[in-house]
């Protein structure tokens, strides 16, 4: 990133982003928008060649890691590679929300204890293993104009909210994020580190085979009435901008039309 | 605003800023701001003619008002003057806490009824007619570029979050600003009005006589230990600016050493 | 109570119970249950004529008072009654909702300014003078054998948990009082008294004219869908006996199949 | 514990109490407590040979069984143990705060993998099994007199209420616990079982090796400022004989002099 040998000018310090989970989402639109404003961009994924990501790479210079969050072995590479590579992260956002398929629907007599199971490491031990290592990092990071030495950011869901019947461990894991979220706050706020827990409180929209996006649930008949991935990464980046003088560690988004 | 007899492009809808409650803080930081990004701005306050409202309208063209938003006639009537001299508030902020001088400290058995009263009449019913009276209006807006019809915050207080010993009728206030921005929400959201409830988890810095800015508690040495009300001020431009897919509802602001 | 001139013996310190607000549910309950405890009962209500509470005197020999609480000589009047007839007050429940008939339902553009105050000022207003009173005297008894010198319970509904739409002014009412009751909770227990907040999310059960008790909604089918209001005194009386070593300060009560 | 051959009149059904985790706390008050009230009593733990479990059997005729509560099979069996020897549970309480050593005090960045994996397994995963065979099983169990077919309760921690700093592990499992608890209460309750959440904010006494009981905390001269395990089993008792008209879900419970 500088030039060896050149005039004894610092370089400006340059905000390094890392996303940790990638698809075509919020993944997505945090590496466009926050490559857009001039970070390097990192994005890890436990299938780092999907075309979503290989576009990301292309199109806005995003670099792409391997990684299987649950593995702490996995993580501390992740991170390694990226401060080699880009440099230490100031923003990290865990966008991991660890669903396995049937989760949803199944009532609690009938839920295997494998996906319970499987839920809870995919989703919150990552965030545990994925906070820790940017918490381990960021502390040596200088702090910024705002006063910062780094953000961290976790995506999280309705079910942080409020335990929903038939989901019982999806209501599991996205607590525990919440959980480890408020402590990591409490504990690294003071120390200039901003961390965020962001449930978003509906159905998130996506981009769509030919390149449009869609954000009307299917069969409905209003407009926006799922959350807008590139609004979602405006919200991150406002959070990572706040000054420390007001942070705000919890924003729950949600569109307009959703019952809450 | 247009210039008469220009062609006839409708001229691009105007923000109009309205914030009740005007002191040195929260409510002159957000006018100032307001104004620089364009918007026509308005204040209205019990009393208008304090020098710091002076001020606003030298340097930053703010209209004041004057109003008692404890009595409904006087807030139908400052709404009708801003709609008639700026145009139809799009933006609304209630920045009246309504505190009463020993509201804290003071325990149950020793506060005065008057007290507790007053503080409910101030914060609460005020908060209710000004929310009122923005819905009214602003029902009758067209929808801007992010779908929004216009946008009310309530400033609000860590009262809000938690009854605090020594100052029940102040947690009763707060808390009650609390209930009906929720209602609000859910009643208008869905009607293109973003109801958004900030409570300033701390102590709030203010501008000094000498024009500088100060937020440090006093005796402490810990720099940024009080919110900084442009800070804060930003927030509520962002709030405004959320496209309706993704709308936060409540964001609590806190320093980075704040204790919670 | 007791006997002048009788032996030395002090008397075992009786309970005195003052239920604040009377009708056919919850106070009626209570009054009952706590009589049926050998507890010495008073209910107050603003017309205490009606026949319900004449036959509380008749059968159970429930004292009744004629108050305003929301007026803070009425309420102070009030407790001098009740001590000076039965003793000091060492359960005070305040069952005040202070809806004024319209309140559910209404848009907030349509919302009366003086429903909403009438409510604020019947619920929270009230709630803070009934409190108040009640921990100026309950100050002055002896701790029980639980450690507790009194034990103040404020009923509270559904909108103290959220605010729902086209209810703000209740929403208000009801916020306030759970913020009132959390920082009484604060001050007052370590002081020896033992405040409770209890929303009854659900609708409530009566007493229907033959005499007999009606719990599930009109034109449902499923039995025990409204909260009985008996069971509702039976948690109270378990708040006022819990020992101070694990007291609770919140308790939600809601029908086995009420949607939350 | 019905007499073959004997008149027809069905036995009246008798309350059968399973209490996953065993100490010399919640427990063995529990398990003393639902003895005394005529239940029967089946306590698990990994190691049922403590002296204090042989103390419950032999005075109070509590089972005890050997139980790995994370593990499927485990726990699976044990319920099978439990329903062949006493019955079908109609009151099941998981009492695991799956806490390891060191968990306290320890910066995130220090954390160890391990410690936060084993923790979310012993307390959150060890919750979901439990609650899932307890579900399983009441299901089929007949309502009891007060309408219902079981009761499940959580026993739970502060950190259930708020992430504390410096335990980043603990706020994720007993968050987590929380939400599989509401998931399950808004599943099950209109099935006919009472879910509850307790977290007890706050130290809890325990029984010392004189067989007196410990409810102060060392160095401390306020009394009953550690939460007593026998009121604590009260609160549970209650809990499970509320009739299903106005069940409670969550109650936290804290000594008189706790700050929160």
């Amino acid at each position: 990133m500088t030039e060896p040998g050149t005039s004894g000018t610092a370089p400006s310090p340059k905000d390094v982003a890392l996303i940790v989970g990638g698809g075509p989402g919020i993944s997505s639109s945090c590496a466009r928008l926050f490559a857009r404003t001039g970070m390097l961009v990192a994005v890890a994924a436990r299938n780092p060649d999907k075309p979503v990501l290989e576009n990301l790479e292309k199109l806005h210079d995003v670099r792409r890691y391997k990684c299987d969050a649950s593995e702490p072995a996995s993580v501390e590479l992740l991170f390694e590679s990226v401060r080699r590579d880009l440099g230490a992260p100031t923003l990290v956002v865990h966008n991991i929300d660890g669903r396995v398929p049937g989760i949803f629907g199944k009532s609690i007599q009938a839920a295997e204890a494998d996906m319970a199971f499987d839920t809870l490491r995919n989703a919150a031990f990552s965030a545990f293993l994925v906070g820790r290592q940017a918490a381990r990092l960021m502390l040596e990071n200088p702090p910024n104009a705002n006063g910062a030495k780094g953000t961290i950011i976790f995506t999280n869901a309705s079910a942080a909210l409020k335990g929903f019947p038939l989901s019982g461990a999806f209501a599991m894991a996205c607590h525990a994020k919440s959980g480890l979220a408020q402590s990591m706050a409490r504990e690294l706020m003071p120390q200039g580190i901003h961390v965020a827990n962001v449930p978003i409180d509906a159905a998130i929209g996506w981009t769509q085979e030919d390149g449009t996006r869609a954000h009307r649930r299917a069969g409905t008949t209003v407009d926006d009435n799922m959350a807008d991935p590139d609004h979602i990464a405006e919200t991150y980046l406002q959070l990572h901008r706040q000054h420390r003088s007001t942070w705000a560690f919890e924003v729950v988004l949600r569109p307009w039309v959703e019952k809450w």
